[in-house]
Parts: C-alpha cells; structure tokens; sequence
C-alpha cells in the first residue's frame, strides 16, 4: 500500500470541523474505502470524514480542493463498481451521518431527504402518507437515496416506474471546489436552463457530492398486489414471453426472469418447493385495482409462448425466491458480474447467444433478469483464483459484446465505476467521451472528485 | 441593422456545400430569424443554411467555428422565448429540410427521427404501429421532433406521460465546433456515464445541434376517450379541485383549466356554447378501458368542490375549446405571456395572487392552465404602444416573483431564450448559474452556439 500522501497533510484543518467525525483510525478506513465490488482499493485513503451537513461537506471539499486531495464519496457502499472505493492517500467523505428526512409534502408528492437516509427508510415514511418511493434496488434496505441517486439505480419497479432519475425533482450538491449548487425545482415541470439535475443524477461522484434532494413519491395502489409465477422449458421462450407481455394490454409492475441454474441455486440456499427440473421462471407482479385481472391475463399470456406451471398468488410471498438470488448467489460463492442490457425484443436472441458462449467457453453461466427493462445479470462460474477471475472475466467481456450487438449496453444500473472502465470505449465513441471528460473538467477542473472512474 | 460581419465572410465555402440551400436573400433571412416570440432579432443574419443531413449540420458548424460566426438553430420557429431568433451577422441553421423518419421498431417501441420531422407526422406515423408519441405541445401540427427536444416542450399530455425529455432515448448531435456525438441507447435503462442525452434536451441550442433521436413510443389506448367538462364559480374552487384529482384515484391524461375571462375569448373568437356567466372550466381527458369510470369518478369530485354544469363527451370534442385558447389570444390582440409553474398543491393561492395583482394593477389577466401539472399560462391585456407593453412586462414580472414565492418555476415549458432571460437569476442562485455557464463553455468554447440566451 502507497500512504506517501498521508502524512504531509494538515489533517488538523480537518479535525477542527469534523472533531471525532474525522477518522484515521486504519480498521475504519478499510471500512470506507471498499464497495460490494470486485474492485480492490489500491491503498488506504488518508482520512475519511462523516459530515452532518451540506457546509460540512462544503468545508470538507474545499479543504481537498485546497491541498490536491483525492475524494471518494460514500453513500452505504453497496456499489458494485467500485465507483466509491476510496482512493491511496485520499479524503473519503462518507454520508452516513447526514441522514434525516427533512420533510415530506403528501399534497405535491415530494419528499425532502439527505443523502445518507436509507432507501427502504423513505419508503416506509412515505407509506405513512399513502405514498411510496418507487426506486427498488436490491440493496433498498441498506443502500442510500443519495447512492441511489449518484448511480441512478434500478431494480426491480422500473418497468412502470422508471429509474432513479425519474423520481429526482432537485438536488443540493457541493461542487469540487465548495461550492453549493441547487438544480430543479419543485414543479413537475421546469425548463430554467440546463437540465444539471438529470447531469448529476448517475454521475457516480465525479461531478459534485450530492447532499440533499427532493424526490418524487407516488400514491401507494389500492388492494393487494397480484403475482405471477410461469415455468418455461427454455428461457429463450421465456424471453419471448417477455418481448409478447411488455407490448400487451397489462404492463407489470416487476418481471423478473430466473434461469433454471439461478433457481436450482436459489432453492439449494433456501428451499421454498421452486420447479428444479431445468425450468426458467418468469415472475411477475401487478399491482392496482385490476391487479388479479391482469395477472391471469399475462398467466394466458404466458402459457400460450409454452409456459407450463403458471401459479397467481397474492402479495409478495411467489417475488421472495427473485429477492434471495443475490444472496443465493453470494453464498454458491458467485458474484453478480454483469449487468447488461438489451432492447427487449432482443431478449430471445441474447439468451441464446449467452447460452452459445457457456457451451463454448464450457463454462457455468447463470442469469437473473429485470427482465421487463431488457437488463441482464449473468453471472460466470470461477474458480477462486487469479486465473479462475480473469478467466470468467473473459467471459463477462464476451456477454457484454454480445449485449452490444444486439442494440444494448454495458451497464443497465450498476454504473461504470472502475470495474467496467475498460469497456467505456465498446459503446461511447472517442468525440462523446470526450465531450463527457469535457463536462467533467468544467465542474471539477482540478480532477479531484472520484477521477479516472466512470467516465 | 448592422450587418457589418456579414460582407467578410466566405460564404463561398458554405455554398460549396450547400449549392442553392445557402440562402443570403432577405426575406428568407428574415423568415428563419424569427420566431412566435415578442423578441425581435436585433439584424438581419448573414447566410441560412438546410442542411439535408447530420454531416452538413457538421460542416456548418465547423465552418462557423472556424470563422467566429454566431449561429442560431431552428426547427419551425414556434418558440415564444426568442430562443431560435437569429443573429446580426450570424448563421441560421435551419433544420427544416432533416424531416425524415428514418424508422419505427414497434417491438422496442422506439422510433428514429430527424430533428426536422413535425410531431403530428411523427405521431401518426406511430399510429400505424399502434403507438403514439407522447409530447403534444399546441404546436404539434406546425413544430418539430428536435425543437421540442431542444427545449424540453410540454403540452396536453405530461400529466400522465411527462415531459419530452421523458420520451427521448439517445440524440445525435453536432457540437460547436463540428465534433458529432451520440449519447443514451436504445435500452429502457442505461448508466453509461454522464446522461448527456437529459442535458441537451432543454439546452435551447447553446450547447449542440440536435441533428437526430431516437424516441420512445407508447401503445395507444383500448376503447374511446372520454373527457369531462366542469364549470367553476371562481378559478380558486377549481384550482382546489384540481389539487383533489392529481392525488385521487384516478389520473387524468389531460386536465386543462380556462379562467372565466378565456372562456369568453375563446366562445368570442369561435362560438360553441360554452358558459359565459363567469365561471372558469375545468376540461379533462381520461383513455383506456375505464376512461368513462373515471371521468364520472371526477365528474363527482369535481361536484364536491362546488362545480354546477359539469359534462362528459365521448371523444374529443369537449376539448376543442382549449386548443382554441391560443389563437383566440391571438385574434383578440393578446400574446401568450407568462409561463409560470407551481407545486400544485399552490393552485389555489397562485389564482388568488394574480387576482389580486389584477385588481391592484388595474389589468385584465386571462389564465390558461395546464392545470394538473400547475402550469399557468397568464396574459396580460397590453395596449399595442410600447409603454403598454412595458407595463404588462412590469404585471408578468409580478406573476413571475408570485409563482417563484409559492415554490414555482419562472418557466414551466416555453423556454427562457431572451425573452426571459433577466428572470434567470431571481430562481437560480449564483453558483448555480456559474455551473450551467461553465458546461456551456466546455461544450462550446468559442461560445458561437445561440450565446447570451437561455443560460
């Protein structure tokens, strides 16, 4: 580990702002420089702060910004990119402590939060008003609204709901240098100059350190939710079930797709009675007055591209087995590697073009699917060591190509990060990248902020 | 008019290109420096050119670049900012002859566009398929796909559907000095670096010329429209019951207000019986499969805040007398003036302010709402002399602080161009102007792109 930095810095500018908000302890630190990712930081970050304020996090950039110090930016560090990994020497600031829900306005539908609140936390108070926040990754009840927000993240609501994005109304961000901007408005329609909420939202740190936001709540539906469960022999009629049910009558509320080695997985971890006869499962949930309706609906919908064990339940229970894939997964000692996406008419043809590169590569690969959005995680069996990882990673490179070729992109939710740097230039050309790094050394023209990642 | 830049320039170089689509003639150089605005173009441009294609657009830019000139860029001209106005000396890049739809993937639901494509012909196109383009500014008809792009238009339908920047997937776009880039992708998610799709929708040409799109199409709902019709004794009761509807259960696809006195213009200019004993109206619009449930549900709650005629048609025709608002405006003298937005929880208190700055003032204001999304379009009763309309800029100034202290937005859909311009710095603070200032300078350096405008 490189810690030449460390020790020329006046960290005592620091200490006089942030008192025991401001650590060095190593154990800490180690804490704070690691995301969920593969990505391994290179060297332990100098200090991290933990900043109660907007002005805190003002003082704490200008004082980077003064002395040249690298920051990364830490919502809960449940990334999968590495996109706040902390950096050799650097100032990580950490928004765990700026975490209280500032207000929420039932009339105008808008909550008012910091960025450390918990994701599944605004849910609940907004439920307490009849509402709801829509985005759902995975990780909403230990990720942040403000890392939500930094990656524009999905999960499974976005079919009908849409992205992150979509709910960000405005945004408090402290830029590079201490400054405090304020984008968006509280309309639902605002055309004042440059759309900079829509720019920060998913800019993975590199162009400000967003602080406080007002996000859009939605009201909760009437009645209980309806879901779907439908077994198909192959998923590529799975895939085609999902191109025929995304252009019906009835758009779901969440459609996910377990391929059969996903769910052999998922039902060795925790055993719940799923079809283990090499069946792939499409799980679908309507919500809404006519939730039943059309669940039984896409249920003959479904049946009719080959599906054979279709069961309707109420609530959540039938989602349960799509929520244990992650830690299903985790514990087969698999990560979640890839995050493509696709056109979803595409969906059939990239299935069969995954299940082409297992057969050649005469590796394991296994798929979960947002399958509604066109977004792929398929995950490659390793061995556990330095050859086994470049060896899967190989193989990741190849889905991602393939992804690419059918129309579609190398990262549907998780972000680039570090982790998937090398493939920025597969999709962007050289003039829009550089457009971009232009954009970035407008708003941080001394490359403090999260540099060489995401972009 | 100065037109002193206009005689050094080689516009030898542009006809090489162009042939007979540069234009130096007068009256067509007048025609493309003018749009629907109050703004009058301080002198007559040096040169148009019709580019038929993205690499022209390209070359344009780079010969402007290259010799300093100041452009301007425009699709039909709607605007009411003064946004797409031309320059003394400077260079009209008109986008009218780019109209070609270059195709429909109904499947994806996606349709590619040039910018100069009318978004009537865009939408009709997509019927064929099934689907429908959801922008639906009153210009439709007459205005362009990469207009509404450029400055994040509204219209009928964002109550249900958003705005424009909600229906764009990917751009292709010129920038200043030539450069072509292609942001977003054809996938419903996509968190490959900066969306700097989102940000040139709504940079009102100062940061690139968007040359194409790629759109998102919607299915066309099953069964007949219904629309609903409900008389107001006062414009507040309405404002309160519009507040009601966008929290009920049921959510209108349009809901449009006409105070009392552009219900008595409209009926004026084109007689069809509306009520011209003082009340204002309330027009909503539902589709789908139970459009005529939820138009009586509303038709009910519209009744509980105090509305006595209250109406629903099959169709359209209910409707009609809100399209008419504009030019019956027009006929009677007045200009659409104002375009302010409020959280519409606000209604009420907004309607009750411009009556009071109404009657304090002396002044006839007119209001013409997109009311479900608290966007308020006032017009000020001006006598056709210079002092009158300074005095009713003084009004709209007033309406402008009004909306602005109710949590609203100077600008809700039409743009801040110049007409607006000197409002910019009462909604955004300094820093935050600073940051738009300086994406601009990073993507236009030489600052040649629709410069002292919209930013």
């Amino acid at each position: 580990m490189t810690q030449h930095a460390a020790p020329t810095l006046p960290l005592d500018e620091l200490a006089a702002v942030f008192g025991p908000r401001l650590s060095t302890a190593a154990d800490e630190l180690d804490r704070v420089a690691r995301d969920q990712s593969r990505y391994q930081p290179e060297g332990r970050p100098a200090a991290a702060v933990f900043p109660e304020s907007t002005d805190e996090v003002s003082q704490a950039l200008a004082w980077a910004h003064r002395h040249g110090v690298t920051v990364s930016v830490r919502g809960a560090g449940t990334g999968l990119s590495g996109g706040a990994a902390g950096y050799p020497g650097g100032l990580v600031i950490s928004l765990e402590r700026l975490n209280r829900i500032v207000g929420i306005d039932a009339v105008n539908r808008l909550a008012v939060v910091q960025a450390g609140v918990i994701n599944s936390d605004l849910d609940e108070a907004a439920r307490g008003h009849g509402l709801f926040f829509p985005p759902d990754p995975a990780s909403a009840r230990i990720s942040t609204v403000g890392g939500n927000i930094a990656t524009n993240a999905g999960g499974l609501r976005c079919l009908n709901h849409g992205v992150t994005r979509d709910s960000v109304a405005a945004l408090t961000v402290v830029l590079a240098d201490g400054r405090v901007v304020h984008t968006g408005a509280r309309t639902r329609k605002n055309v004042v100059g440059l759309d900079l909420t829509s720019l920060f939202v998913g800019s993975e740190g590199t162009l400000g350190v967003i602080t406080e936001a007002k996000v859009r709540l939605k009201p909760v539906p009437e009645g209980a939710a309806q879901t779907f469960r439908a077994g198909f022999r192959t998923v590529e009629d799975a895939g085609r079930a999902v191109t025929a049910i995304v252009n019906g009558e009835y758009l779901p509320e969440v459609l996910e797709l377990l391929d059969a080695h996903s769910v052999q997985v998922i039902e060795a971890f925790h055993p719940s009675g799923l079809p283990v006869d090499g069946q792939a499962l499409l799980i679908g949930q309507f919500t809404g007055r006519h939730a039943l309706q059309a669940a039984q609906s896409v249920a003959a919908l479904c049946r009719s591209f080959g599906a054979a064990d279709v069961l309707i339940g109420e609530g959540d229970s039938l989602l349960e087995a799509r929520r244990l894939a992650n830690p299903a997964l985790s514990a087969h000692g698999l990560r979640v590697s890839c995050d493509v996406g696709v056109p979803v008419g595409e969906l059939a043809a990239v299935f069969r073009g995954i299940d082409e590169i297992a057969q050649r590569t005469g590796r394991m690969i296994s798929v979960v699917a947002h399958a509604g959005d066109g977004n792929l995680h398929p995950t490659v069996d390793a061995e556990d060591t330095p050859e086994g990882h470049a060896a899967a990673e190989k193989v990741i490179d190849e889905i991602t190509r393939l992804a690419l070729s059918l129309g579609g992109t190398i990262t549907g939710e998780h972000g680039i990060g570090k982790v998937k740097q090398h493939e920025l230039s597969w999709q962007l050309d050289e003039p829009t990248r550089a457009a971009q790094l232009a954009v970035k050394a407008a708003l941080d023209p001394a490359g403090i902020l999260t540099p060489g990642r995401s972009l």
